[in-house]
């Protein structure tokens, strides 16, 4: 007998059909004799629909109140498969986060999960019930709703296995799984079967969107494993654990990309001490955050060059800086580009294995594409290119790293 | 400096719009200086909406689940309403039935409230800001949502009013306040400026549906005067207070009627004692509520006949449990009716005057109107009769008991 936590979407709970078809699911695995703890997000289009609300009433709603509409969203979905299961024959009950303790600090719309009380959840299991949690929410020291954010009830679902000691929490989703790379821009992907936490990390952070990253770092530092699956049919999807031997032997695991990005430069600084240290002050004081940033030396001596990649939503803002910036350290010029990609190889096979970076470049290469801008991990290389060979640049690795099927 | 709960209906709450106008009217009342509490109702439709929802999913919904569902609507519109207020440039908050420990028994539906924790009320006043509290639901001692049934959101008010100690608690809904007599049937009626609780106790039971009757229970108990009056114009409304010298004054307060009701006679009964026990006995086991009971002798001597009333819906299960009582006892035949209606007056004068009752039953007759039932309280005297006469014997007993403006 195992314990498993499932989470079921908001596209797999999106009508009520659809909630039954969960029910019956949920039923199945209980009835194999596992204990069962269900987390469940807001109906499709739910979650959209009460902030639309919410930013009607006011242009800039108060954050404490818009997670109080917020979490409305997956209370109802939460009783209404406990009303489906009970139908059906099954004892089952819901709880929404305050109910079950699930404790969070204080940053409304982004909250993270402190702890979670399981007590309640172990006598109600004890008594043979189906435990049916409402996702995405929590409360604070004092008591007030907080939520978790877009995707934030992947983050509730590990948060209870960690604290239950499940064996396993399934992700089930509108996705079979993680693949090597994006199916819709690449022909004959490969369902990984197994991931280890940091590539998944690696991949989620670099648009992969199948789990809310802080759910994986969540699994990672609990053990945790997770399994992502399709809430559509039976078949087995991608199993996200510990790293293990059979990983090690892929080189890489997958390709990513994320065309959110935009990029600028700040050209022909003169080099001195400080310079870095002065941009991050002035951005990170205009909140903006930072994926890559480089400084090179100039071609013409006594020069640097300092270029750095931000979300678009965010070029506005940082080109002023960069504007601004530039007057104060007397650069010549300013370079912005918004037609820009970040294309991604992420495996743990890297760390033992040398040349994945120069084969990457080389099938880049081979198919004329210009790399503006390159940056590494252990076990990811990043290079930022024209936003137009983006599908080009992610086919070419797909097949130069024989990720594909039959590979 | 007062202390003032304000409750606002769903018509009052039905969109933004109106939204924004019960926070102008909740922001007017506190920059006269007084301390506000405000209750919400959901939009209007909202409960219909979620209550559908929760029996398309099971024909039979689990009482529990229904109440996750249903406290949603008060949830939304209360947090809507506070970031009204807040962008308006209030301090408010909102807060739910659990969070200010609205405690109630488990009657899901329909759960009576046993105490209210004014301290983070008082809290949240002392800082200024204003509280805006969900109304229509509670906890149970173990923590699970429950809900007040149609119109507990005026039950909210009345018992947060009763733990504040509040000056006073105004319900805001779409009428003006408690008239003489349903003005949609009879020209002429009268706003009642002054009603005692136990008139309005009255009036609400048989079909004047401006509060919820437990609301009027528990304000009597709390010794909270209630002002009952429109959230669309400034006019003063109905307050419903202790009986004071001023209501004595008048013979009668008000006509009110009930269409909702239906008569069984159970004729010719062989007349021996433990007929009425027997009656009682199989009615309240089909958890059947019976308005009015009447036995009488029959003409024919040693026969007895028992009449009662039930409300419609229960019609079809009182006829059925009428044919077997009547084969049991031995009677000699059922007499059902659906066409009926009970028209009632009510006044706290009647206590000390006599001739009510007869100049009721003369006002009646004058229009040849048959009465087949008659019942009577301290202060209130109740006809059965043809539905069909119900706004002639209104509009004559409004009349002839002078209740109309000018009067």
């Amino acid at each position: 007998m195992s314990l498993i936590v499932q989470k079921y979407g908001g596209t797999s709970v999106a009508d009520l059909d659809r909630i039954r078809n969960v029910a019956r699911r949920v039923i199945n695995t209980k009835e194999r004799g596992d204990d069962v703890v269900v987390v469940v997000s807001a109906m499709a289009g739910e979650t959209d629909r009460l902030l639309a609300l919410a930013k009607e009433s006011a242009p800039e709603p108060d954050d404490r109140e818009v997670d109080v509409v917020l979490a409305t969203g997956e209370q109802v979905s939460s009783a209404l498969l406990s009303i489906v299961l009970t139908s059906m024959g099954c004892k089952a009950k819901s709880y929404l986060g305050y109910q079950i303790k699930i404790s969070t600090d204080r940053a409304y719309g982004k909250a993270r999960i402190t702890s979670v009380d399981a007590d309640r959840i172990f006598s109600d299991l004890r008594e043979g019930l189906i435990v049916v949690v409402a996702g995405f929410q929590g409360e604070d020291e004092e008591g007030n709703i907080t939520t978790l954010g877009r995707g934030g009830s992947d983050t509730t679902a590990v948060a209870i296995a960690a604290a239950l000691k499940a064996d396993i929490c399934e992700i089930f989703t509108d996705v079979d799984g993680v693949y090597t790379t994006d199916p819709n821009i690449c022909d004959g992907v490969k369902k990984i079967s197994r991931i280890s936490y940091d590539e998944m990390l690696e991949m989620a952070s670099m648009g992969a969107k199948v789990l809310q990253i802080r759910s994986v770092e969540l699994a990672k530092k609990a053990g945790v494993p997770i399994h992502v699956r399709s809430s559509f049919h039976e078949n087995e999807g991608t199993i996200v654990c510990e790293e293990d031997t059979e990983m090690e032997k892929a080189l890489v695991s997958g390709v990513t990309y994320d065309i959110g990005q935009a990029r600028v430069e700040i050209a022909k600084v003169p080099d001195r001490p400080g310079i870095a240290a002065r941009f991050f002050e002035a951005i990170s004081a205009a909140n903006i955050v930072v994926d890559m940033i480089i400084q090179t030396s100039s071609l013409e001596e006594g020069y640097a060059n300092m270029a750095f990649t931000i979300s678009k939503a965010d070029f506005p803002k940082a080109l002023k800086i960069a504007h601004s910036l530039a007057k104060e350290l007397e650069a010549q010029d300013v370079i912005a580009e918004q037609e820009v990609a970040k294309v991604s190889m992420v495996g743990v096979g890297m760390r033992s294995h040398s040349g994945v970076a120069s084969k990457m470049f080389r099938a880049l290469a081979r198919e004329g594409i210009n790399i503006k801008m390159i940056s590494t991990s252990e076990i990811k290389i990043s290079c930022i290119i024209d936003a137009k060979y983006t599908e080009l640049a992610v086919r070419s690795l797909h097949e130069a790293f024989d990720l594909g099927k039959g590979s």
